[in-house]
């Protein structure tokens, strides 16, 4: 099988052109990720249309806010010194650099001009905004000169450098050319010098993985001892805290330390990033493990059943255990991005398919959702209900998608996952090929090549022709997601005798010139319940079919039936349709309850419940919501016995 | 009848000794408040101890706090102009008017020589930082004297000043001198010269019913004329609006057209209080209606079981219909103060039994739980649940009551409130006189006395002797509270056959020299269910006996249970110590759940719920949870069946 470890293996690869998150070598490795020209996404698929969008929808409207904004006009004025006054947030620079890196991402698979030109452009204006000693920001260079890294707590200075780093990087890993990395790694240097010494950390975590995958991209080791730095000094109440508190920027308790998930949703999971790149590089087995229980409680307890995270809009926080409100869920684009970074990188280093699941609930469930159809409006906050009489607030707690915020780091975020979408398919290691996400793709490693074709995540049949040109045997593991109750594998039209071994089947064979495999994952409705303890849904059940969560909007009820008054009869029937004509909706019986004459609050036992009337309901995707009209809608819907 | 009406009814008695809230003659009024001096609570009943308590250790707590927290420094320094800088909020002058209203109200009652020192020292401190044409703001002048009324938005200068004008209504009520009627009718004078020709607005309403009350205790008009034009103002965008939009200070609709409450919930219920006390004043029945449509939204589908209001963290604010999460209820003790202020000026404009109905539910168990059995520690949030694991953040969400809060409004709001209780118990009109809360006290009105004796809230047993030097008859009301479905009444020892309208017991007769009555009200243990649209506690109920909401404390709990696994058996039985020994506790019976495996989400209908074992119930009064041990509490009880 060692023919194929120089192939699907990129640890042997020149780093420059390694997939996302790819550990040097050297590092603690299950799973090597390919790289993002080893992966074709088609069109055709959802996942490739998704893609798409993004390239000719979101990435262009991206750089119109950018300009809009006034993000743009912040480094060019910093670059060429007009005196312009700085617009928008303090850490605006991070859009910038996020949605270059999106674009660096996307140019992996689409020359596309405009793209290539902002890329060119901006790279450009960065590299005349850096100072003479590699410090880069356009805030502090326009606004506040004399306060370069005296707040620490809010200033998001190293923050902002480690987007920057981290579009870097993007750019090193497609062969996008040294200018970017040039930029990134002088600035990086001036951190190594600044910070090696002194006893200080950011207010908001995302250097400790930039830095980590900067060591990656370049095998230079002070910017890994740095990242490291920055982790074992956190947690000592280094940074002030006013109102906040240590807890919102997870500096309460030494991160190897920590028992539970806490505080600002966003900053505890790019800290966890940064904690598995660490652990990886430097063989920190304990470091790995701290992050894996951080990430077993965040699971096993604050997690949405979308897979979103955050269920506090106040300091857009984690909430104790079991605290999981589906109508004032945070639950921000961001942290559900971060998750899914963080999940990647805990496959990469385990192997271990619960990750997978993971990287797929949160997709298709608390990122996809974000998005609207047309790719040019979005969700900061994804919550998991929206009650009638729901009064919208803006920004703080959007009934709808917007095209922009003021703090704009979801729509980039959005870009840049969106864009980078093929290096998550699927993984190599020493025995073979692992495929993780379905989609009508092409995937390219070493010996193997497999064309994937698949309805996913409308029907459950995955459709694989694999050919390889080598003679030895090797490994092709296929992800049964942990929804998925039954299944059927067939090789060459004839059913494979292959068990799942922790979430993967795994044929292991010589494959010749042309193997069909057909895998196929039942998907009946399913009726997900809470935990006991998730008080905040309990008597509800939400309806799942394969990978997707469904929900109850409004615009599917007649008029006048209110959506709080809707019950679901648990046991049926069901219906989904037929054929992959997508969306496939749910069909659902149900019942209206009539609560005209119900008070607030009744202590009369005597007096029963209100009266009902049948309804049949039909529940959508959760993902699409929000998409035909604004309305009320709902992922837990009470079942009728419950009150 | 007429004989009486001199009497009780206060509104033709000199306006300078009404009670709380007296309507001045010729408002709206279908009931009027007694003088304080008419009504002697007893310290053997839990109200009369209340107050006592309150007198003997919250207000010198207040007093020490005022002092090591720098507030009375603040005026000092104003005072005197020693230099020293503004310690504390911006708003701190307004703990120190709330601390001497309390004191005010309570030298009604006890001549106490350090709280009379204290009243007369402060009153002095404030005619001394008074400055010459009347303002008078320990903050503007001495940190930012050129700010003066710019910041109109957050400045908190009118409601400063407003509660510097509640304290000399109180000073004013209660006889204690006019030279702190002086002082604010000089800062008001300059308030109806500043405001009475521009368009401007309070960010925090107080000013307005301050104005109102100021104009009752005063007769002069134009500062009802300039409450009425702050109303008037409201809600036609003037406020500037950040981040927090225009709701949150209820300036989105103006308030004679709102239908529903709104942001933050303490400025709402002060704001209502205002248009109550504007609307009765100027005879303007609309706006009155308009207050009633609000106090109906708020009741109907905003109010905790325990009657507090506000249901987010976020902004201190009412949610969506509905949106009543108990682990995150903000429930703000100033709010439930405020509600109460509310609720007994709709009493006294309508003379509707839901309205006292409403006292009592908040008093109980919305107030009294944030007082620590000591009178020395406060809650400013009061949620319904605190779970296993919370993660306490300091004054944010604090698991236990705190000596003081750096925004500290609700511990001098409890003083006043519980320094001014005899004034809520009874109301006169041209009839008779109207029992709203029982406790053991003696009432003197007109030719009315009434001893009433009770074990009230843990009997419902309540024995009142009634004396009348009228040959005149007069009527009796009784509240028969909403809770109680059975009740008799024997008067000298028989039977009476009196029914009850709108929530009141009437007996109308000529009272003699001694005439007894015992009005039993039984007081069965309660479940309450909520209306199926309030999520967060479907499948739950709250045990109730009387007027007390209970509770399940992990204290009550064998060790390693878990209260999130603990349910209720709905069939009972319940029981409920006889005697009056409080506090009365209720058992239960009950199970636990055994959730060792259970995940999170689970999606396999095969598997079945977990097992559990029986389990009694302890529960205990609500307002009482957090006094013997800190930890896990939960108002609403998951019952066996539903999850």
């Amino acid at each position: 099988m060692t023919s194929l470890k120089p192939a699907v293996n990129p640890s042997a690869t020149p780093p420059s052109f390694a997939g996302p998150a790819a550990p040097a070598p050297g590092a603690i490795a299950a799973l090597h990720p390919l790289r993002l020209d080893q992966v074709r996404l088609d069109d055709g698929g959802l996942l490739g249309r998704w893609r798409r969008r993004n390239a000719e929808e979101t990435l262009p409207h991206c750089l119109e806010r950018l300009e809009s904004s006034g993000n743009l006009g912040n480094l060019r004025a910093a670059a060429d010194g007009t005196g312009r006054e700085f617009a928008g947030m303090w850490f605006a620079d991070s859009d910038v650099y996020k949605t270059l890196e999106a674009v660096l991402w996307e140019l992996a698979a689409t020359d596309d001009s405009s793209l290539r030109g902002f890329a060119e452009d901006t790279i450009g204006l960065l590299a005349r905004a850096q100072q003479a000693d590699g410090y880069l920001n356009s805030y502090f260079t326009l606004a506040e000169p004399d306060q370069r890294w005296v707040k620490p707590v809010w200033s998001h200075e190293l923050y902002c450098a480690g987007h920057l780093i981290q579009a870097a990087v993007a750019a090193g890993r497609t062969g996008a050319g040294d200018k970017l990395v040039e930029v990134a790694r002088r600035f990086a240097d001036l951190l190594v010098e600044r910070f090696s010494e002194v006893e200080e950390v950011c207010g908001h975590p995302e250097i400790e993985t930039a830095l980590a995958e900067l060591y990656r991209l370049t095998g230079h080791r002070p910017y890994l001892d740095l990242a490291r730095r920055f982790l074992d000094l956190r947690g000592h109440g280094l940074l002030p805290h006013g109102r906040f508190g240590p807890r919102y920027h997870q500096d309460h308790v030494p991160p190897r330390e920590a028992r539970e998930v806490a505080g600002h949703s966003v900053r505890q999971l790019y800290l966890l990033a940064g904690m598995v790149d660490v652990a990886v590089e430097t063989g920190d087995r304990a470091l790995l493990d701290a992050a894996g229980r951080l990430w077993d409680d965040a699971f096993r307890t604050r997690t949405y059943v979308t897979g979103a995270h955050g269920s506090r809009h106040r300091d857009e926080a984690y909430g104790d255990p079991y605290e999981l409100p589906p109508d004032r869920a945070y639950a921000e684009t961001c942290a559900s991005i971060a998750s899914f970074h963080v999940s990647w990188r805990l496959l990469l280093a385990t192997g271990q398919a619960r990750y997978a699941d993971e990287l797929e609930r949160v997709l298709y469930n608390a990122v996809a959702p974000a998005v609207s159809q047309d790719g040019r409006h979005f969700f900061y906050s994804n919550p998991l209900q929206l009650r009638t009489g729901h009064a919208n607030a803006g920004e703080e707690a959007a009934g709808h998608r917007l095209p922009w915020y003021s703090c704009a780091c979801c729509p980039p975020n959005i870009a840049r996952l969106m864009a980078s979408l093929p290096g998550y398919l699927a993984t190599g290691d020493a025995d073979g090929l692992q495929i993780h996400l379905y989609a009508t793709a092409t995937l390219e490693a070493g010996p193997a090549r497999v064309e994937m074709r698949t309805a996913y995540p409308w029907q459950g049949r995955v459709e694989l022709a694999v050919t390889s040109d080598s003679s030895e045997p090797w490994t092709l593991a296929l992800r049964v997601p942990s929804w998925c109750a039954a299944y059927s594998v067939l090789v060459d039209g004839e059913p494979a005798r292959a068990a799942v071994d922790d979430g993967y089947l795994r044929l292991t064979r010589v494959w010749g010139s042309s193997t069909s495999v057909v895998l196929d994952l039942t998907m009946p409705v399913r009726q997900i319940r809470p935990h006991p303890r998730v008080d905040a849904v309990r008597g509800c059940v939400t309806l799942a079919r394969g990978p997707l969560a469904y929900c109850l909007e409004q615009h599917d009820l007649p008029e006048g039936t209110v959506l709080e008054d809707v019950r679901l009869h648990r046991d049926g029937p069901f219906q989904a349709a037929e054929g992959d004509a997508a969306p496939i909706v749910i069909t659902a019986s149900g019942s209206v309850l009539d609560t005209g004459t119900t008070p607030l609050y009744d202590d009369r036992r005597e007096r029963g419940g209100p009266r009902t009337s049948p309804l049949e309901l039909t529940a959508v995707p959760y993902f699409l919501w929000g998409n035909r009209s604004e309305g009320p809608m709902r992922v837990w819907i009470p079942v009728a016995d419950a009150g």
